[in-house]
């Protein structure tokens, strides 16, 4: 029921990531009419989908502490939540309200043992391929013990989706130099260079290094991660801006704009922010999927895609594994 | 002396100013066989200068308290610096050691009654036009009253730069509504709201807003305004790769690049650093600009450009007014 068009681009969504993966079974939770409605339209994915009524839905503006009272346990949002937490679903996915999501999945999955908080990740695209990016604001804020937990579960994401035995690891900082930025990251430095863990710690790596490919996992606290995040897309969108004016300028322009016509399509779509939609919620005992929620069906495809591939690759597992690495370490070190 | 290249560049630079703003006399610091040398090839600006002869000069990554003991005092950057101080020069720009720059200006120049901190403004360019980011990099963090102050000094700036009588300011935050991100900015917002300022308040907007110009200042802490700058400055690199992959797959897509040589000429400019390069520290008794180190002569005119203007335009008192309206209000508030 969520995101700005509701059961249309979900659904739509689905039929699409059904094609790439026919083996999918879905369960859709929401308003049965609706729902039915909308899957008339997809005889293939009608067959491979569950429809489980529900009268309550959070609104999209809806504050995460009135999700969480009473109606909101009836609602499509946490009943899609309980199944994975039943074993019922192997990831649920949402464009729904952000926060409400996040304080729900909390509440109904609980985090893994040994992380404080969980984080939110976003796949990155870089000049080569992709990086991820965590946490692009699930918290605001996050002391040395967070930074090194997003650190862990970030590289064991990357270990899922790119296939990297120990992926690169860098702490985004205002600069490169080991004097500068703030505590809590030189803290989490110091850590991730001494500890034993399955990533290479890269280093401190500023801003314009993102997008470059430095590292294949960026980590940051959620606001500078969030920001980070926006602001990139602003200025992927503002150049696309430009580059439409600058082609709309002069007769030669779109003479040349014809000719190069088939350059500008494969750029549009390696710049089509729907191909990496989704934002991950790591650090939780279950996959979480979170959709941006003005997407389309391409996007929301994107999504359950991303789901698909973390379920496929037991990256829950995975990052229990990691975490229990250091979680041992740290009793170590109390006892000690 | 500073910069990646030195005097060449700095000189050059100052040539090219000099050319869009003929009146302008320069005061150079360094070492004098090397500055006359380069002068020799600009024989106007030749005329228009006056060279100071100084032994020392700060490394690039020389840290900023090394900068400032006895053989920091008897450098090309400190003098530089005490030019402005003691009224013989209107503004000082340098393309050498940030940290260095910042904590000799701050011991030189001293801040304005009132204001704690400086900070470095960037310009940042819009779909638009421009607008005005601070701070991007002079402190990790910072507290309520000092957005206020990065508030009053951007909104002092864009009065001086682009003639808006009450320019907009928002305050940079991870979502819209009021309930979301740090508590600092929310009761920087509260005080922004309810002060009599020569500021339009806008209220919180998101990373992709700062393109899109949707205010003419945006406030933040400076790892966030960093962070954003330079994610910013690497989406453009990237994108302006694929652009240049995009335009070289094919005969085609080559054929439409000679066609549109002349747009993307345009594009490029649109997109060069070198046209907005310059942070400036705002909140001191002077004008610091603080050139990017790597750029070359074109990049180097422009910061001289910056400086040149926000003399003309009377920054420093403008500033020095507006942030006397708000020392008013809180000495009332510390009565009250």
């Amino acid at each position: 029921m969520g995101g700005d068009r509701g059961p249309e681009v979900v659904i739509a969504g689905a039929n699409i990531s059904l094609i790439r993966h026919p083996e999918t079974k879905y369960i859709m939770f929401g308003d049965e009419a609706a729902i039915r409605r909308e899957l008339l339209k997809y005889p293939k994915l009608m067959e491979r989908s569950e429809v489980v009524h529900t009268d309550v839905s959070i609104p999209m503006d809806a504050k995460p502490s009135l999700a969480l009272r009473r109606t909101g346990r009836t609602s499509s949002l946490w009943k899609a939540i309980e199944a994975v937490s039943k074993g019922e679903a192997s990831a649920v996915i949402s464009a729904g309200n952000t926060g409400a999501l996040m304080a729900m999945s909390k509440f109904c999955l609980k985090t893994l043992v040994g992380i404080d908080r969980p984080a939110i990740a976003a796949i990155w695209p870089t000049v080569e391929s992709e990086c991820i990016v965590l946490d692009v604001g699930a918290n605001v804020g996050a002391d040395a013990t967070q930074l090194v937990d997003f650190s862990i579960m970030g590289a064991a994401m990357a270990r899922a989706l790119f296939g990297i035995e120990k992926p690169s690891v860098g702490l985004l900082n205002v600069g490169v130099e080991e004097i500068k930025g703030l505590d809590e990251i030189k803290k989490a430095a110091a850590a991730l260079r001494e500890l034993e863990l399955p990533l290479t710690y890269h280093g401190f790596i500023e801003g314009d290094a993102v997008g470059h490919g430095v590292v294949d996992v960026v980590v940051t606290e959620g606001f500078s991660g969030n920001i980070a995040l926006k602001t990139a897309e602003g200025t992927a969108k503002q150049i696309g801006a430009y580059l439409k004016a600058a082609m709309n300028r002069s007769l030669m322009a779109r003479i040349g704009a014809v000719f190069a016509q088939g350059a500008f399509r494969a750029l549009r779509q390696k710049m089509d922010p729907r191909q990496l939609n989704g934002g991950i919620f790591l650090g939780l005992n279950g996959i979480v999927i979170k959709s941006h929620g003005g997407t389309d069906e391409t996007g929301f495809a994107s999504a359950i895609d991303l789901g698909y591939d973390m379920a496929a690759n037991g990256l829950v597992n995975n990052i229990k594994d990691d975490v229990e690495v250091i979680n041992d370490v740290r009793a170590v070190d109390v006892a000690s």
